[in-house]
């Protein structure tokens, strides 16, 4: 299959291109920047120095794909819709613009009109684990933000399979690395400040709210604190369950919607010192693992993943391979480090 | 004034002696480890090479004092009252020993009867924000848990002025570095598995929460998670406003509580990078920096501490001014770095 | 290809468990270790979770194989050799114990005398790039130290071909991380003391030194620095090239010894952030990186690896692809992340 | 003292103010920045929350002080010398302007003129330990580079007392935090980039080889590599000493310069965590720990120090104190954090 990533300069663009390059059955034809036209991308990615020879080219060079990763800054796809559509059959965005199915909810999050309306309806949403079915004949793709994933996919057995008490807040508190900010640099960024940070960034009105709350259908309380790390991300939720769920219950829940899914694992052990899902040992990974514990009516749920894997190109990869018809893990088979 | 240092070879200890050495108006007497008597401080605390020519003695060796501070293991020092009691007039405590007043509750949280039940009403819990005129007369002081003072001196004047509406569920998470474990190593701080951690130590269960609940008279839904730092904690509570309360009104209710307080700052600006508060800065400072977001009727608060200062040996430092009617910030003036 | 792997619950036994999980030509046949045996390996390798059912056995209860990985502690190989040896027609030992070619190098440097003198003519130095001929018909090969390959691979071009000035002091100093001390705590590696350390902990001394200095033939000045990193080695070496010799010469020298080595990549940009090698993108990775400059006549040069990839698993993987005749790449063609 | 700030908006310059609001000899009167005049120096030193109401002025509003500390960026102050000099009889300089003697060494380091090559002989260099009888008439003091001030702290004694065999290269490497590249965001200060980074910056042509070479009077071989640490230098020095010298003349050298130095420690013990100096337990305060190790005639150096203490800010309030005949650690007695 060949494949081109439109703005592949960034973290998610650099972490698809990783991905695609020693994926058996993809060839990656083009990577576009319109800065750094010409440029290996080995000056932007050291990682895969005598990975690759492939050097960026601009938007106007694409040519024709089986299939276009579109990694571009938010609203930027939706304003090149017409450019970049007639060039591939498939299309998977990583950007917000196609992620929400209600114009409205659009409008009051991202505060602007959306340039397609009309097409929001044949992106489907990018959670695998969620969409599988519509995936395998869709045209398009919208991958998930990488915060909502973490919490939709911790969250969403629960409330599908009816033991949470839905009318008790849910709250939901991301500790979040400082990758999901991209690579550009600015004051809150620059190492002095964000090293050692344990900082509120987002106490209230984070996007990824709204694709939370639509995959959900529930309002979710979310928070979101930066902290020092670059990948991952990891989602404390706070529930009460319905009266008379046990823990085997939760067990049985999670087993029921997930025990088949190949990036899903529930952690949760009586000792040792991973007991719970943790970040770190998830980088360079698309697993999302899950953890709970229950007290009383209390639930907390934990999840993690690696924002930039599981929350973006690895999520995006997993997708185009059932898009695809490939074996689903596919080119996403690295286990993780341990130590790290 | 004459004080003695029981247990002062941890990091609770050292850092009670440190800001001891350097108090206008204490002479550090004696100073007890009994695993390491005979040697001088500086071997188990570099910071005070040049500082002080102390040595450790042993318990057995500590003679009258005018004031006790005690730093010992939990339970060490109920066993011990007796014995310790008879050697000065004031004692502050900084162990969970004599933080709770109800025998049941400390049964059911410590699992264990009290060894020293009489005693629990003679020691005044040592946040000083909530208890400075009962500290003016008393004898004994119960130094506040760490995770608990945070959470406390950020919710109590919510509570206390009645703005929150108690009929929802009060969720409250902390991040928390790992000198909160104590010096002893284990498994679990081991640096190749604690570095980089986001770690869900305590999603319910922590023990810290029956001192909030004590202090606060509401049920708190509180997890600690452990993060990658060495000192500090933030904790991010989640509560619901009665309806019709505004921000105006939550700024109203902690500058009636806080306005006078020397250790108290609400840290909630509108632009630049440290809008809300942020442990880092706080590192060996006796601030509480208290900051909040309200949209609707939700409001979280962020509350940020040096959990070693102002989450053991400055509060207890300042809980001995109190006691002494020395100027409250005496030995306590340290601003905290930038950047750090 | 039938493979065990004796001491497989430290880190280096860890990571070749991961690395030979998914090698194509190879089947995991057991993993010792005495503490844990019976408990499945993610109790002790929590990113191997979904990746193997395997439990650890114990020496006593191993079968025949086509090949043993030794990850014991140094010293306890060479006292089970006797015991170990029929069991495998080939084995790679990961440990100091077979490294020195000069009994009275080991003495001097262990302080002991050595179980198995006569065996130690039969190990092959565990750095491919030095020793690949030797491998292709070798029984048995002693995996290089990390601090050693690191340094070795480094300098090792610049003596070969002569444009070193030998008469002047070679300095080389290592930044290394915390997983080279394995994984048992200590009061060293307690992550309030290990985290933000800048230790000298072997300014001289260090037994690596007896390694470089018989693969390179030279006194090497050597001192370790632990920082605050988990995986990793950082080495710079300080230099004085003959006269005449140019950058030209260097880049030469390089190229001829490395040129067609799959694991050697010479990184020295004159722009961009990654000029020189850097650890952090190696993790995971099998990559030395090289890089220098050239002042006069001072060279400085710049190495990095993995400790437990290049400087252990990935070396010793890599050593048995060359042994067993596999294409030299297998298993071992993860990239790195970046950012990370 | 009436004392003011010209460049105050700079980590440096934030530092300065955080140790003057705290000299009880000196009132700061005026502090400047241009870009952010009229507002509140807690804008961008939140640690000053509650310790001052003071606002940034510009250099235009300046009036006369009885002394001037300047912490402008590099070449502003020579710049406006004739400005500045007339509104204090005493001047403080943190750039590296009048560092040099030499105006060749100047133009060679610096690539540029000077622009008052008459004043250079009238400002001292600011080691106090170096120079402290000079500066008790000086009026202008230059402070001395960070990287300069830990190497030349370090090997001073050695140099001077004539221990070391200077026909052998002298190299030294300073492990550097990132504090060290001031307040300016850049790609390479980008979280993501910057985080757990081992970055070999200056491997050769660190302009403060300039200054050590000065104060030395001997070719120092100095490389410079970036760590993960936001404050701190750890500078390892490798020398030669010349026949005969024992580790006891290496003490004695050593208590001979700096016993009565209040701001220096050597630190070299047998046993525990930190046998020899680091620069985490030095963040905040003004001490520069020095620590070797002999080896035959291999001399190692250790030397700590907190790049904005005693490489800048401390280093100037201590000079002032010298000037101005104050006790000289006067607010300078800051312990520093452990553990941290």
């Amino acid at each position: 299959m060949k494949v081109s990533i439109v703005g592949a300069s960034g973290y998610t663009g650099g972490e698809l291109l990783r991905l695609l390059l020693q994926h058996p059955q993809v060839e990656v034809h083009q990577v576009t920047s319109e800065r750094n036209a010409g440029k290996p991308v080995t000056r932007l990615h050291p990682n895969l120095r005598k990975q690759t020879q492939l050097a960026f080219c601009t938007m106007k060079e694409l040519e024709k794909a089986d299939l276009l990763f579109v990694a571009l800054p938010h609203t930027e796809f939706m304003k090149r819709f017409d450019l970049l559509a007639p060039l591939a059959e498939k299309i998977i965005d990583l950007s917000a613009d196609f992620r929400l199915k209600d114009l409205s909810v659009y409008r009051k999050w991202y505060g602007m009109e959306h340039a397609q309306p009309e097409k929001l309806a044949e992106f489907i949403y990018g959670n695998v684990e969620l969409h599988r079915q519509e995936m395998k004949q869709a045209r398009y793709i919208s991958g998930a933000g990488c915060n909502a994933t973490a919490a939709i996919l911790g969250l969403w057995p629960l409330f599908k399979l009816g033991v949470i008490d839905t009318t008790l807040p849910v709250v939901a508190e991301a500790k979040c690395g400082s990758s999901e900010g991209g690579n550009s640099a600015s004051e809150g960024s620059h190492h002095p400040e964000r090293s050692g940070c344990v900082r509120s960034y987002k106490p209230t009105g984070h996007r990824h709210i709204a694709e939370m709350e639509q995959e959900l259908g529930q309002t979710i309380h979310f928070s979101a604190t930066s902290i020092d790390m670059v990948r991952g991300i990891l989602v404390t939720a706070h529930l009460f369950v319905k009266e008379g769920i046990t823990e085997k219950d939760i067990w049985k829940t999670y087993r029921e919607l997930y025990s088949k899914e190949p990036f899903i694992r529930i952690v949760k052990e009586k000792q040792g010192i991973y007991r719970f899902p943790e970040p770190k040992i998830l980088a360079g990974t698309n697993f999302c693992d899950i953890g709970f514990e229950l007290e009383g009516r209390r639930l907390v749920v934990v999840s993690a993943i690696d924002n930039l894997m599981k929350g973006a190109a690895g999520q995006a990869v997993h997708a185009m391979n059932v898009m695809a018809g490939f074996e689903e893990t596919t080119g996403l088979s690295f286990a993780g480090l341990h130590p790290v």
